[in-house]
């Protein structure tokens, strides 16, 4: 499902540098997965992705970097949106990948290590949001898609309508507790759905808040 | 705002127990909010608090044990839920609660090192999970009283309207790093509200659901 690596314009495409990368990062996430941010040891990524030890300090230089640039090369990899015809159909779409990815094993502890490490991080925090900015702005056509249907109103706000299909499915994942399933998802994109055409995403707020 | 503190059962309320306890959650908190989960060390704890070393060992005997013990604390001490007469009042009131909560500077950065201390450790992450489902039972009835009064419909899951009024907060607060104010809240309660007499959040789902 992950569109093709998109090598940063920094790097030749497929070259040498490009193949580090990729090793470098590969050996990152599974340090996260099995030890957290914490557990990061840049000798030890280097060790395992069969990297030499200077390139990975020389690159990457500390945890955090190498933790900031896995990231965004998640962001660069995050998958394409859904284009079903129906805003409820694309909601639905988008929960259900969100909690696919949050209770697959490897890719939920990622999430959890990478947020975790965010919350004490100033640089991780911008990497992590960067990484949010560019998933919601790969999903806000579907809502503005649906605005030139006649789905929703005019003056929804996409963005806040992508960020709610998300956010029950992230309190639960990290505050709650409580479970996550595809129940659960279609619950998330339907509610977003119901509020969105009754308004409650249009800016400004002021003439729908009440 | 937070009601008077309650013992718990196994201690004499307002005894040395209970004020012992109240020191050492105290400095426990403080260390949290300035060094994370991993920046906890009973030794301190107990020197900050001017509690016996052998005391917060025998009582509490670990980092994360202590974390816990917080956690059920705050829980305890979890604001009383709003009745202000409309389903969108009540939730309007909580969302800014949250808010209130998430942007102070103490609390948040509380939030933020619970949660993160959540990821990496099943004891802490059952004690965060036990908080929210006290939070979450105390404005429940917010929704059920609606119900009543024929604002939403029969069987509107409660838990579920309360946990969609949190869930934008917390997505902005740990994951996409987006303004939280009052707007915010405003709108989270609002969309949760709409969602809710759409009757997104009734159980069974099925007949629901489209």
């Amino acid at each position: 499902m992950p569109e093709p690596e998109t090598a940063p314009g920094t790097l030749r495409p497929g070259g040498r540098t490009a193949r580090v990368r990729a090793a470098v990062l590969r050996a990152a996430e599974d340090a996260l997965i099995e030890c957290g941010f914490d557990g990061i040891d840049l000798a030890e990524v280097a060790r395992r992705a069969e990297v030499g030890k200077t390139t990975v300090y020389r690159r990457w230089g500390s945890p955090r970097v190498l933790v900031a640039d896995l990231l965004d090369d998640m962001a660069e990899q995050s998958v394409a949106r859904a284009e079903t015809g129906s805003l409820d159909g694309d909601l639905r779409a988008n929960a259900r990948l969100v909690v696919r990815t949050l209770t697959d094993e490897r890719q939920g502890a990622l999430f959890k290590a990478v947020i975790a490490a965010a919350t004490g991080d100033e640089r991780t925090a911008e990497a992590l949001h960067r990484f949010y900015a560019t998933r919601i702005a790969e999903w806000a056509p579907c809502v503005t898609e649906a605005v030139e249907r006649g789905e929703v109103p005019e003056g929804t706000d996409a963005a806040e309508v992508v960020r709610a299909v998300s956010a029950p499915l992230y309190y639960r994942f990290l505050a709650s507790g409580d479970p996550l399933d595809e129940a659960v998802a279609d619950r998330a994109a339907h509610a977003a759905c119901c509020a969105a055409r009754a308004g409650a995403y249009v800016e400004p707020r002021s003439s729908l808040a009440e």
